[in-house]
This record gives C-alpha cells, sequence and structure tokens, in this order.
C-alpha cells in the first residue's frame, strides 16, 4: 500500500522504478530495419534500432556533436545516422562515419549504450548504459502448439504501481469491467496469497469461469493466479481444464515517474475450441478492458496531481498493492526482496 | 485599485479570496439526478450530486480507497458511486457501499463534505468543509410578476476581482460595447458612490437610457445603480419608469486564483412591454456583451502574466476598483469590512 | 563552441544576447496603418504600428491603465488606442486621450518607447526602451537593378546562437539539404575563416556551383562568403560571374531565449538569366531549405531540453559555431569585440 495516512508512510507518490533491471523496449514487430524507435526510461531519452547484423541496439538518443536526437535519423548501411549532419553510429555506440571527413572518426565521442536482448518476440534492455547485465530477461509463457497472441500496447499517465496495481486488482474488474470480464451475479471468491521468487501470487478459488460472452456450461474448475515479477512484470493466468489456457502478461516500461507504457501480451490456447474463435474473442474484449483500465488510471493521476499526493485506505481485497509496492520499493533501493506474508480473505465478484 | 506603482502596495496580483463564505456551486438547472458535476473552489476539486433526498450534496472530489475523481462516476440510488471501484457515499460524505464486501462500510474513511443549500434557482455551498456555516447566501432580486430571466456562465481567465471590477464599471461599456450597451453619443454623467453593508454601491445620474436598439424616446427618468456585496456578487440594477426594471446580478465562483466562474443572473420585467421582448432583447444582447468582456479580461490576465504582475494606474472614474479591493482583502483576512468613503465624479459615457 | 564538456565550459546552453543593440522588428510590408503588431524581444513584450506621421513606433504592450495589451487594440487617428477603455498613446508613449476625460490627460503614466528607424524594407529597433540609440542599423546589400528579393519569415524553437551557427554552417548543407543546395556528389573544399569588424567570415573555395536543378555547365569560379555580423545577422554570398549574385542575409530576432524569429531576405540578380526565373528559383528552393532547417532547430532544442542542457563536441569544420557564440557572449556582457583567430580546413561537401 502506497503513500497514505492509513499506511503511515510519508512519501505522497507512489514511485519506485528498480534501477540495474531489464525493461521491455520494443516488440520484434514494432523495431523495422530502417527507422530507429525513441524511447525513455525513467525520463531518459533512449533510441533502439536493428544494427548491420539485425541485431537491436539501445543508445542514449543524443548525437554529440549538436545534440540533435538520433532517432529523428534514420539506419543507413547498418549504422544510425543522425539527420542534422549525417554522422553515424555502430550498435555499440561508436562513432563510424562524419559526412565531409569520413575517415577522420578516431577517438571521436560515441554515445552512451545499453546491453539489449531480443526474444520471445521482445526487444529488452538493461536500465544502465555502459553497464555489464545481470541475471534474464523475463521469460514468457509457452502455452504449446495452437496458442494464438494478441499484444496490445498503451502509454498510460500513472505510476508504475498503480498500473501494476490495477492489472492485478481483481475487485475493479467486477466492477468497471461488468459484464466485459465477469457475470452480473457476483460469487464468493477465496483468495489466498502467498510469495513467489522475486514477486507474490494470489491464487482465487470458486471464481466464476467467462470472458464476455463466451461462458461455456461446464462444471471446469477454473484456475485463476495472478502474480508480479520485479521489477515490471505483471501476470494474469487462467486455466478452464480443456477448455483454455489463457496468460495475459502485461510488461511495463516507467517512460517517466507518471507515465507508463504497457504491452498486453495475451496468449491462448483451447483443446475444445478453434483457434481462431479463441483469438477472436481476446481481440474483441481486450481492448475494450485496456482501454477503461487507461481511462480510470489516468483520471486516477490527474486527481492525485490536483491534490498534491495520494491520500489511499485499503480494504482486506486489497491484496496486491502494499505487496507489489514494497518489492518495488526494496527492489529500487537494492535491497533483497522483503518477505512477503501469506495472506487469505473472502469477497464476492 | 490593486497592486501598482500608483497605489504603493507590494502585491503582485489583485488576488484577495475571503474564506468562511457561501459561494455558487452551480445553477438548480445544471445539476440533474445522475450526472455529478466537477467544480472548484480556489483551487481545490469539489464534487456537486443530487442526494437520494433531492439534496445538492458537495463532496471533497477524491474517492479515500484509490484517489479516482468522485466527478468521474454516477449517482446510483441516491448515493454518489465511484467510477473504479464502485464505492459509494451519502450527501454528508460517509462511505455506504463497497462491492464485495457491501455490510463492511462501519468505520470507513468518508470524505470531507460542504454544506450547501438550494434558493433562488443557484446551489450555494459554505467555502470550508465539515463546519457550520453562518449567514446566508444572497437573495436574488424579486422583481414581481411577469418577471423573465436569462442565465449565462462564462468561465474567465480572470481573478475574481478583475471579473468584479470589470461588471461593475462604466467607463469601459461606453468604448468597448459601444453601440451595444450605450449611444454613439456620450452624455455627461455624475456619479455617487456611498457604503452599503457589507459592500459598496454606486448611483449614476444623467445616464441615456437604452439597449441595443430598444431605447424608447421618452422622457422616462433612468435609475443606475450598481453594487458590489461580499464576497462574490456584482449587481448592475437599472429602473426606467414602467418601460424597464432590469438587475444582473453576476455570481463569482473563484475556481482558481486566476480562474473565475461567472453567472450572469439577467431578470427583467416591464409594465409597457410584452414580456417576449424584454427576453428577447436580453437573450440577443447580454452574450455579446459578456463576450466581449470574458476575452478582454482573459487578454488583461494573459498580459499581467507575461509582466509577471500587475502595474495598474487609475482614474477618478475608477470608483470600484479599489473600493472592491479593500472589501475583499479585509474579509480573506477576516477582519471587519473598511470604511469606503462616499465620493462624487462627473465624467461621459 | 557553446556549453559542452570538450568546451571546458560551466554553461548548459547557448544563450547569448547582446543588449544596447539595434533588432528587427518586422518588415515594412507587414506593417499596415490600423493594425499593431505584437513581437517580443528576450522576452519583453512590445508593440508595434504606425503612427500618426507614417512612422513606426515601438512600445512596451501594456497599456498603464488595466495593462491589457495595446496589441489587441487599434490605431485610431494615428495613435494607438487600447481596446478595453480606449485610452490612446502616440508613437513617443505619451498618452494622448482618455474616454469620459478626454481633455484630462496631462500628466498620465505614459508607456516606455523604443528608438525606430525603417530602413531596407525592415523596421529596426533599439533594444533598450526610453534610451538614445548608438550606431546604425545593419545595411541590406544592395545588388544593383534588376535584382530580385523574397522574404521568408520562420519562428524557429532555438537559441538565437543556434539560429546563426545552422544558417552559417556548410557541413550541414552537404547532408541535411542534399540534392536541394548541393549536388550527389561531393567536392573538395577549402574554407578560410577571418575576422571582420564586429563579425567574422569564412570564405570557401573549390565549391561545385548549382541551386538546385539550377546548375549552369561553365567554368565560371564560384565566390562563396559566409559571415556574421554582430548582433544579429547572418549573411551567405554566392557570386558566380555574370550567372548569378545571390545574397541571403538573415536577420534574427530573438523572442526569447530559446525562441528565435528569423527573416531570409534572399537577394538575387544576373547578367545572364531572366528575372523572372532567377526569383522563381528561389522561391522554390528558398522555403524547402529553411523548413527542413527550422524542423531540425526545433528538435535540437527539444533535445537539449530533454537532456537539461548542451553537451556539444564540434570538428574542424565547425569554423562558425565557436566564434559566433564567443562574439556574442562578449557584447552580451559589453566588452569589446575578442580576437577571432585565422583559421584554414578542408573537407568534401
Amino acid at each position: 500500500m502506497p503513500a497514505g495516512e492509513e499506511q503511515g508512510r510519508g512519501g505522497r507518490y507512489s514511485i519506485a522504478l528498480p534501477r540495474r533491471s531489464w525493461y521491455p523496449a520494443c516488440t520484434t514487430k514494432d523495431l523495422g530495419r530502417r527507422r530507429p524507435l525513441a524511447i525513455e526510461l525513467m525520463g531518459a531519452p533512449l533510441v533502439v534500432f536493428r544494427d548491420g547484423h539485425g541485431e537491436p541496439g539501445v543508445l542514449v538518443d543524443r548525437c554529440p556533436h549538436r545534440n540533435a536526437p538520433l532517432s529523428g535519423g534514420r539506419v543507413h548501411q547498418g549504422s544510425l545516422e543522425c539527420g542534422y549532419h549525417g554522422w553515424r553510429f555502430d550498435g555499440a555506440g561508436r562513432c563510424v562515419a562524419i559526412p565531409g571527413i569520413d575517415g577522420a572518426v578516431e577517438g571521436r565521442r560515441g554515445v552512451g549504450t545499453h546491453a539489449a536482448v531480443e526474444r520471445d518476440g521482445i526487444v529488452w534492455f538493461w536500465s544502465e548504459s555502459d553497464e555489464a547485465p545481470t541475471g534474464e530477461p523475463f521469460r514468457l509463457p509457452d502455452l504449446g502448439s495452437g496458442t494464438r497472441e494478441v499484444v496490445l500496447r498503451y502509454d498510460i499517465d500513472a505510476t508504475m504501481h498503480a498500473a501494476i496495481e490495477n492489472t492485478l486488482d481483481v475487485p475493479h474488474t467486477a466492477f468497471l469491467h461488468r459484464g466485459l470480464l465477469r457475470g452480473a451475479t457476483p460469487k464468493e471468491i477465496h483468495a489466498v496469497r502467498r510469495p513467489i521468487p522475486g514477486g507474490v501470487e494470489v491464487q482465487y478459488h470458486g471464481e466464476p469461469f467467462g470472458i464476455g460472452f463466451f461462458r461455456p456450461k461446464s462444471d471446469t474448475e477454473l484456475v485463476h493466479l495472478d502474480r508480479f515479477v520485479l521489477p515490471c512484470v505483471a501476470q494474469v493466468e487462467y486455466r478452464a481444464g480443456p477448455w483454455l489456457q489463457l496468460v495475459n502478461t502485461v510488461l511495463h516500461l516507467p517512460l517517466s515517474e507518471m507515465r507508463t507504457r504497457t504491452w498486453f501480451v495475451l496468449r491462448a490456447n483451447s483443446q475444445r475450441l478453434p483457434s481462431p474463435l479463441v483469438q477472436a474473442v481476446i481481440r474483441l474484449q481486450g481492448p475494450r478492458v485496456a482501454k477503461q483500465d487507461v481511462r480510470v488510471l489516468g483520471s486516477q493521476m490527474a486527481n492525485v496531481r490536483r491534490f498534491g499526493g495520494e491520500l489511499f485506505s485499503s480494504t482486506e481485497m486489497d491484496l496486491f498493492g502494499s505487496a507489489v509496492w514494497r518489492l518495488l520499493r526494496h527492489a529500487e533501493q537494492g535491497d533483497d526482496p522483503p518477505v512477503i506474508e501469506p495472506r487469505q480473505t473472502t469477497f464476492r465478484a
């Protein structure tokens, strides 16, 4: 639970952004061979491009000559070319050409570079420039052959913490997304929270199964697990026997303290239902749910700003907020993960 | 007369906003049964809605749970429902429902509430939250049966002081509204200023009678009185024997220090002219005059900002500016009203 | 060379704006008889109008009464009339009329005024108000009878220094304006820098001659001189024997520290080519080149702001940047012009 009188904390905004971590830069699909992409990490401008070997490069988005943004240029002969005077840089940030004095690039100032790796359709990068990364980026789930994927991207006016809590917040789905994600008649749900490596997980028991009008009448038990994994992954997992396996992995890139880019990587599979149908349902419902969340998070952030800070209070249903906050906060300060104590609760949704 | 070298005051902007006072929130007409209204008082976000008894409620516009604006929600079963998780509040700011744990609302944090009263077609509220009001809101004038009313609303980029001075400023009407409010040929006018309870009044003698093309040729004497009453009412009163009784009561809500919402409540009656004609003339001329004022006040405010503050000078025609300023300033500081000395002057308008 | 680690300077933005100087206010063509023009000099709002004698007047853009912008008014009977209460001012800033008390303007506060002079189609004004100017404004070049002129105006998000360097920067033209200003095949160019009174000049030898598709095949030697003259003039001069005399005089008005108004006064003449053709080519190419520069300068400025300041590095091709910076900086501080040491270099463009 972030800032607020009931938590006795002094902080006014739920801003905690771990460094020395892997963050998502863009999807494989978004990164072409010609156009560089401009992104930001915690307010620092970066440019992403594909170098001469087809590998992603992530550089500080500033030409060392006259400081024009390299993202305003283009990829030329496998290097990134500034749009002002045509200086070119490779994926390691080294200056490789200056028009007019092409040969004389030795010893020229280069640009800072971030380690990058591309896997599971995502370009990941290390948050520190000119530093060797540790560990691996988060792996996306493999749901087996026949899996369908839909990726949605949104830029949200929200702290990363607020965006993560929103994704993992079951009570709001029963209200805000009524009729989209859940049925009209709430049922009693039993929730069990437990720690996982580098994160926290909640399992929900007794939940009705359905996504919009897609509600097979059967006695299939629904397995529903939500989890957060440091520093930026929220995951919602549904398993309904042979009917559906659905995992929504939400990746967060903190563009700045109060603006967050999110990718919803929705993967689904079914042994009973035809793949095109599964994909069609996700494609239909996903954006509706996401747009409601983007809107409400933006109005929450705007209101918190109007009041000059947060003053939150919580109930026993808010199982993720405080746990995610403590995990982010410890990671930001470079501490070991805190102990997330197990907890159980029952509510209607 | 506010900030400026000729006044020897140190203040740079004419900002003086009395607290512990009644201010207008909205009109009866604007407040429906379903949609709450968002307003601001001196930068503080408030929400206005109609509760289960049809009474107006004015609450602090922040849900105590995750701080979403309550004005983004709706009125449901007579209480105000947040659009994020569906928490509900009554007109006294008490939490009356939380979806998922409906019964368990005892002791939950509520929201601040402002005393409110609805009369004369206006919803008034007390400027302090959770405080018992003193005194009564300003009463609108009763011009007898057959009275027609037109209400116009404008949000102006102006301090409340500048907006009030503009409404009560006769010299600018002769210039800015030439041909709308006044004839092409100026006449000599004698003005007498005197104090009234909680305010100041000026009576004008010798003025030509007419509103646009509505200028009955007669020897009817025109009685013209302008007045300011603390904290937020400017009133312009014309009485031309049996031809016309016209009172323009301008109510001000200081949204912030430099943005002011105004309602022009124009009421008119006539024993000679048909009511529909009177109303048509007001409806035609009112918005034209008001739009010119909104525009000029906005450009005045923008220019004062460009220069980083005010540097005003005045003439003997400026009878209201300094009197209104002193009244506002004393009221803001909780002092007794200052003595507004009587004054007379003559000019052409 | 302005701010940046390689220059060892502490300043973060290349902002140096000489005072006690002549700056361009507007063109003769832009200043009509009725409508005043609003401009800014280093953030100070000014109004330009034509007085009763047809002479340009440059006043502080604030009515002394209620601080409305005089530029929002009109020119009436040869004086500048405020749009709020109709106060009027002459070209010397004296109050000459107040509606209502027309006769009583003696001793009223006037407005600050700047010395102004109109010549070569430009209205120039002195940067200090209420001060006698010294020296003369810059004279535009006379290219003899048959000269054609095109004037382009742009407001650029750039420091004046960055705008001037851009105009005088040959390397970027070979890259950014490829195909517009220069041929596809770069040639070796020898550049010689030398000081001139109140400025600096570079002569380029060995340059190919051509403007877009206008490239006469001949062995005509191209004389190309670029120069900067304090405080605000950048000039590009091409002389190609009887084929072309082209001088682009770029006048800069620093609206604020990071926003600069520029006029490209393009004058051209030819003994061989028909005047309409010369003018058509300028009219066609000029805006294309200028728009590319406006865009890249804006993105440079935005990026420098994103990074909170400049971090430039230079090559031996950057002959103007540091010289212009030192000239501006000394002039800003009221010092004598610095010694600009001669320098030579060779590059391909």
